[in-house]
């Protein structure tokens, strides 16, 4: 498959493991890093081993949204000072999303920045967290809170890394995938509806990278376009750290977006149009792909008051992405503490 | 005096308060903030509030150097988060370096940045921590270890400020408006010897920012020309870190950076050109200015450890800005420990 052009950067699918391997050596880097969580060092580590030989140092943290805050940053830079990492290094982010935010957080902050590469190996990271730039860490229970704009040197997907994920980290990452059509390309999400999505094919991740790409190419530091990518992401993330805070067995993130867009696509057909048929059937692949979420209606307010700190907010209103059909979108949409509420209701009346 | 125009923002020197509300209110801001410690709030803020009405909310941090780590920074974020802060606020930094510092990052990371400004109410955070666009905190002692290259939006340089600073903190800058003399104006150099420095005028400070604004526009992100303004930073850097961390009262950053100047103009006598008499007239202005500093030789190894820790090195080596005359620099002068350790003796010998 073709590699991707980014901004600046490439994004490889094909040999990808090799392409790193040559990427690391023309580089001429003084010490190479490699962050990753104790799951990935076991299982994904020895592929990158075989190509790299032994050549860098092993940063470990725990897996786990969890680990995605600034204490565990401080932890990564202590260590980086320990081994003596100058602005020659370069740090290989060799995991799922909290790997690749944080990982990219911190090198893009260590003596004012240093190189870093992502090697996504969840779904999700593939598909979305190692596009565009984004970088951040968590502080006080508040998702990405603290990042920066930077962009990595490269990407590297391996499609073997999908193949042995566990099938709710394939539906965490399906539901960007989902929501890539949904934004803006109805084929997309037509061919996917009827597709079998146990792996999701190497074709189908490529192409939503392509489109992932496409948006943040135009606007990297989302003044505009990008914010279609927020479909399904502010009532999402509300339920994602809700349930992160409350819940034993917390939604994932793709889960936690699933709701979200059911709720959107409520609120979309309620204030932009989106035709009543295509609310029927965005409600109807999502609700058959994704197990339901019990939400109690004594915890709208704790989702509400979570959505008013959520960093896509300006001037204290709440802003949402709707859609105006299926493949169409529409951004900076004010939505009031009561239609937010009634969009919870419709999805916990399903 | 002119506006100096930076990186796509403008440096007032005239009516700055006056400039800075004017700022403010064009801004259309969603919330204003002024970051601070107790000193600059109880002396410098009353003139701001003046101008600026009671329209923003005040933190306030300790004074002291040893407010610049990232641990302050997260109590900033936090107050951010509890105030509500969106991408639409503004952070007025109003203070010395640490202030300004500090802010720029934790502004430069929230929400991956918001506007901030610069209000300068030291000499050294005028001449120099203002102007430039780096951002820094320390971690675990190690000194503007993270950070960002982020621009401000305007610097607001006010006169009246530096009438009332105590003697040691006027040192403080003075260290680093010598350096712009030594580095590429020896005319410069030469009126700071002859000027009456108890307070240097408005036009000796507007020349110094003039100086480094040229450097940095040239070279944003510190690859070639910028290494220009590490002269005295290689040694003054570890100086500075091992007197904060075992003097009851330890040396300001000028007075650490004057014997680095003095260790390093030694070590440019050696190694690129510097004539006899350039080191002798550096030695004598130097000396007669700052008090003297014991270095005891058992205290070398730890020096020169903390030099090795230092963000501008690169492949294990140290590498020194030096110069070839007064007003005449030279970068990436590799020095090894038995050289360094010997420019430590001849400054103790003085």
């Amino acid at each position: 498959m073709d590699t991707i052009q980014s901004d600046n950067y490439p994004i490889y699918f094909d040999n990808s493991i090799a392409e790193l391997a040559g990427f690391v050596a023309r580089g001429k880097y003084t010490n190479v890093f490699i962050l990753t969580d104790e799951n990935t060092g076991q299982h994904c580590l020895p592929l990158l081993q075989e190509r790299l030989g032994d050549n860098f140092d092993l940063i470990e943290v725990n897996a786990g949204e969890e680990s995605k805050t600034i204490d565990f940053c401080i932890g990564i830079w202590k260590t980086l000072i320990d081994f003596g990492a100058d602005r020659g290094s370069l740090l290989i982010n060799l995991g799922g999303g909290v790997i690749t935010d944080m990982g990219g957080f911190v090198a893009s902050t260590y003596k004012r920045g240093i190189d870093f590469v992502h090697v996504p190996t969840t779904l999700l990271s593939q598909v979305d967290a190692s596009v565009g730039g984004k970088t951040g860490v968590d502080v006080d229970g508040i998702k990405n809170i603290v990042g920066t704009f930077t962009q990595p040197k490269a990407v590297f997907m391996v499609a073997d890394f999908l193949q042995t994920l566990p099938p709710r980290q394939v539906l965490s990452g399906l539901a960007e995938m989902l929501k890539h059509g949904l934004i803006c390309d109805a084929d997309y999400w037509n061919t996917l509806k009827v597709s079998d999505l146990t792996v999701p094919s190497a074709e189908l991740v490529h192409r939503s990278v392509q489109i992932k790409n496409q948006v943040v190419i135009e606007d990297p530091t989302e003044k505009g376009i990008r914010k279609s990518l927020n479909f399904g992401h502010t009532i999402g993330h509300a339920v994602e750290t809700y349930s992160l805070l409350n819940d034993a067995d917390h939604l994932s993130h793709g889960e936690a977006i699933a709701v979200g867009m059911i709720c959107e696509a409520w609120l979309a057909n309620q204030k932009t149009g989106l035709p009543d048929e295509d609310l029927a059937e965005i409600t109807a692949v999502l609700t058959t792909l994704y197990p339901p979420y019990k939400i109690a209606a004594d915890c709208h307010k704790d989702l509400y008051a979570l959505m008013q700190k959520d960093k896509k907010n300006y001037g204290g209103k709440i802003n949402c992405t709707l859609l105006t059909h299926i493949g169409q979108y529409s951004v900076d949409n004010n939505c009031t503490e009561d239609e937010l509420c009634d969009s919870l209701k419709y999805y916990a009346a399903l």
